[in-house]
């Protein structure tokens, strides 16, 4: 036998699975369950008869680039595109500060491996997305865990955080923040404290990666456009790396997302892609810059937002009718996720189980906390499921929530 | 100003941008340029009708899935089909030894990261894929390069690269190798070297890595699926990591390759695509799936042999009857390159300006010796021009190289 341990690197030794990742495989081996687990677009929302009408005009034949190998920087038609769209939301911006990424998740890991030596610290709030911490600690990277509070990461803790690293003489690469409607908390960072945030990175000579594929989601009930300007747009100094995607308002299946970046660290994660995947899919770049063109995006964005404030709605309305006051969420004004307070000395992790036999299925909090916390934390994500899903599967974790606290008393 | 120097990764800080990339730079400022610079596939060979038909079908909206974020390791379905294609090339193995990667290029990142801790040696031929090195060289990894002969690997010299490496000390991971028209020379390994390479390994407790693009394009008036079975058809000790693509024989605008490894390291290459990318395109694994179903790659390879075997004919012509004897080459038995030396003393990097002011362009052999030789070789791609334009191409090339040595001895 191989000892095929002998034969891997540092960071492969360390590797884990991602939390939510396994619940996906959990998910498949159960019948019938409603998952509020994944992060999910809701499929039934994609528009699928505009996607076939552009493959048809895309794979005419006549143009045969389409296929082919394309430049690691993305599609220059679609770059240029990703510009319009970045100065609809504030964000100036040249061709030479961007790029085209596999997906959001790519650039994640650009980001890592281009910032990232062993030992160095990525400061991350508590909690934090998931995908996020696993491509920094690939890197094998100090994550170090900032506190929030209802209007977004605590300046005091982030300052205090900072100076705590620094003093035990660590490198402080930069911060990561989801501002708009973050995943798992479904928080939006405050506009001043935005402001704060890129003075305070000046102040401090540390960076931003700022990950908004939510942005657009903003429920116009009780957000607007001004609430979830990305800090990118005010960042006349160049301290912010900027990461966004259209898995969320196109479809997941099309892996493209993209990086706004000064230009010097733009160029690098080129050279890093290149290695990486030489160049992302030509096929779906081209559905995204025809979407775009067609104005397929322009029109799906409100009927989005519509959507998942209606989902939302009804995922609110099925927690209070159920569970009342045994649990508290900070209302989403966007996006995909609940965040949700069990009940004292329920632990989510625990319950899952429990809630897997009752066929409804959620992420406990902990997944996203890099300093062991979130215990009594869950992710619910009202995303994916249909509305009377949704509600059904609200009358199943209230259920499973009653039974644990059952358990708990006697 | 920000000095963003000072917050790149000791790897970013070395990272280079590929030879063959800066090419393609090139390439797009020259008008009318012809180039055998990329090994890029013939696009008018592509089955453009059937994928627009298996695009249609996909996109039809009855399954959500075929758009959504999909499993790390891969669709289902196209892993069967998978296992199926490399049984036919002798390659037996298990679902649980296989996963999908976005192109062949994350197959090598995934290796390089799993693999490679910083200062670990990975043996590389000389010459090797650019690919390649760059990924391994990303991991900060010592490439320590091996000599090859008419039939491939020089196991001699393999072996006294291996014992100097372990000999000064450091930990010798895996050999890289492109057994089947290797890029750049176009090389075949001789099946009892693989069987050799085997038991090599076994006998030094290192692991193989196989790339295998290009097998399938065997030229049928000189190779045979015998002579291109994967050395991972023998390998009963599970030293051999297998890694393969449809970017050659469907289009790689698909960004669809896979991964066949001992389930111990396929585990860890799933976690590391996880942080990577998330998942492959649900899209066109499914246009891969569906060409494999409907009988579209059985038909194309067939197709694909002739044409490439009848574009490197018309190089050969090209160059027997421009150049006579001042450039030699390995006639190519499969594949999409010609690896030719110039007469004495030509400079390939040096001469490369003045190919490009000739209209035509190629990659200069340096860039695939970790070694800093090659500098009289040149990598010639005969896959992507049409059989009109690679006449008229080595044309100009045997006016570049005639000119070069005229300036020589003037």
């Amino acid at each position: 036998m191989i000892d095929y341990d002998a034969f891997l690197s540092q960071a492969a030794a360390r590797m884990q699975e991602s939390a939510i990742r396994k619940m996906g495989t959990v998910l498949a081996q159960v019948e019938d369950v409603i998952s509020f687990a994944p992060g999910y677009p809701a499929p039934e929302m994609f528009p699928w008869q505009q996607f076939q009408e552009i493959a048809r005009a895309l794979l005419q034949g006549d143009e045969g680039r389409v296929l082919q190998y394309g430049p690691t920087r993305g599609y220059g038609p679609l770059l240029e595109a990703i510009l319009e769209l970045q100065a609809a939301r504030g964000v100036g911006g040249r061709l030479d500060e961007l790029l085209v990424t596999t997906g959001s998740q790519q650039g994640l890991d650009l980001v890592a491996r281009v910032l990232l030596d062993p030992g160095d610290v990525a400061l991350v709030e508590l909690p934090s997305y998931t995908g996020a911490i696993t491509a920094f600690r690939n890197a094998q990277a100090r994550l170090a865990g900032v506190h929030q509070q209802a209007d977004g990461i605590d300046l005091d803790d982030l300052d205090a955080v900072l100076g705590r690293e620094r003093a035990a003489g660590r490198r402080v690469r930069f911060l990561y923040v989801v501002p708009n409607f973050q995943n798992p908390t479904g928080l939006l960072i405050a506009r001043e404290k935005r402001r704060a945030l890129l003075e305070w990175a000046d102040r401090r000579d540390v960076l931003i990666v700022e990950d908004d594929p939510y942005g657009d989601l903003y429920f116009e009930d009780s957000a607007s456009p001004a609430d979830t300007r990305p800090i990118k747009a005010d960042d006349g100094a160049g301290r912010v790396i900027y990461l966004s995607s259209f898995s969320k308002t196109l479809a997941p299946g099309f892996r493209v997302g993209w990086i706004a970046a000064p230009a010097a660290l733009a160029s690098k994660f080129e050279v890093a892609k290149q290695a990486s995947d030489l160049c992302s899919g030509g096929f779906d770049q081209r559905v995204v810059l025809e979407s775009i063109k067609r104005g397929v995006l322009a029109a799906q964005v409100p009927r989005l937002r519509a959507h998942y404030q209606h989902k939302r709605d009804v995922m609110i309305a099925g927690l209070r009718a159920e569970l009342g006051a045994l649990v508290s969420w900070p209302d989403p004004r966007g996006g995909f996720f609940l965040w949700a307070t069990l009940p004292g000395g329920v632990d989510a992790e625990g319950m899952l189980a429990r809630a897997v036999s009752r066929r409804v299925i959620y992420v406990a909090g902990s997944a996203f906390f890099v300093d062991g916390g979130g215990s009594s934390l869950v992710r619910l994500s009202f995303s994916a499921p249909t509305p009377e899903r949704i509600a059904e599967g609200v009358r199943r974790f209230a259920l499973t929530v009653r039974e644990e606290l059952d358990a708990q008393t006697h």
